[in-house]
């Protein structure tokens, strides 16, 4: 399979850590943001959203960093990664959209202003981050992994952004739960790190 | 069950319609979000975030609206409203994420602006909604319904906050095959309308 991707992306590093954690053999196809390359014609056919990553399995094309946790966790990590049962499922959906509204539009957007100039709101966006990064904090003192008691797509969807904070100028001083609990996301086999993260 | 509901809430009003839907039978709570209710220590002790909706189930308590709908649709509703193989999952949860992240930052936060004065880039919102409802509706010059060929949580995820865009000021108009769908969810049996949508 071909993964459609960008070093600096938090969002591609979520697929980076699941192929590899499954042990999935693939190709990288790098896209350049910073060359808008994301917003070409090639590209735009892919994902009409203009966004990484992009996966491609044969003739099945999945965009949207969740829907490609979900495909590879489905595919080939049987329920370890994404369970079937419907409790299961809800909870790991919970985090699913926490990394896609919270995450994304506090941590990731203030990073994003800072290091590639996207232009938002930054004090919003740190506003709304440190709220977000409390919630997943506090619920971190109760549990070792956020949506089940083993790690999830839930962690893998939520560590990058949160990890990633900093760079967004958001002190990660006050969350030691969170914290904790990037050590054991680390700790994962086949864990891959990228750029900002250690 | 027990459903924290808002009537004036498009998250909330995806969840009645899959309840409706699927028959399935419940008790609705509703929290006065004028009245602040959603950030009391009461509701805040069942969703963190301070959102509606919440399911709970028994001892099982679900929070957002995507992950309700995983939890019915998996419990109540068989594959008929979410399939359990990799592309159909992963499909399904392309559009859960859109809802999330596309229509919310986008008609559902011009919508709340002018409705209920939160303070937000309205311009941004619209052009953000604009983009996204343009790419939701040349998706749907060619497929009937949004991920697969026949309806799934996906359409119900992103019906409400597309449908209601008028209420953000965004224009349906350039949108014809958005209509064509909307027609075709309000002929689901079990569909249920709320203000703004009729």
């Amino acid at each position: 399979m071909k993964l459609y991707d960008a070093a600096a992306s938090g969002n591609c590093h979520k697929v980076r850590m699941l192929l590899s954690i499954l042990g999935i053999a693939h190709e990288v196809i790098p896209i350049n943001l910073p060359g808008m390359e994301q917003k070409t014609s090639a590209h735009m056919a892919r994902n009409p959203l203009g966004t990484v990553p992009v996966l491609e399995d044969g003739d099945v094309t999945i965009c949207d960093s969740q829907a490609i946790l979900v495909y590879l966790a489905s595919k080939h990590g049987g329920e370890a990664w994404l369970p079937r049962d419907p409790v299961g499922q809800a909870k790991v959906q919970q985090w699913l959209s926490f990394a896609v509204n919270e995450l994304w539009n506090g941590p990731a957007l203030a990073r994003a202003n800072l290091l590639f100039g996207r232009d938002i709101d930054l004090a919003r966006a740190q506003a709304a981050a440190n709220i977000s990064l409390a919630v997943m904090d506090r619920h971190l003192e109760a549990n070792d992994w956020l949506a089940l008691g083993r790690p999830t797509i839930a962690d893998i969807a939520c560590y990058p952004y949160s990890a990633l904070a900093e760079e967004g100028e958001i002190s990660l001083v006050p969350f030691a739960a969170l914290a904790a609990w990037f050590e054991r996301i680390k700790a994962l086999e086949g864990y891959v790190s990228m750029a900002g993260l250690d």
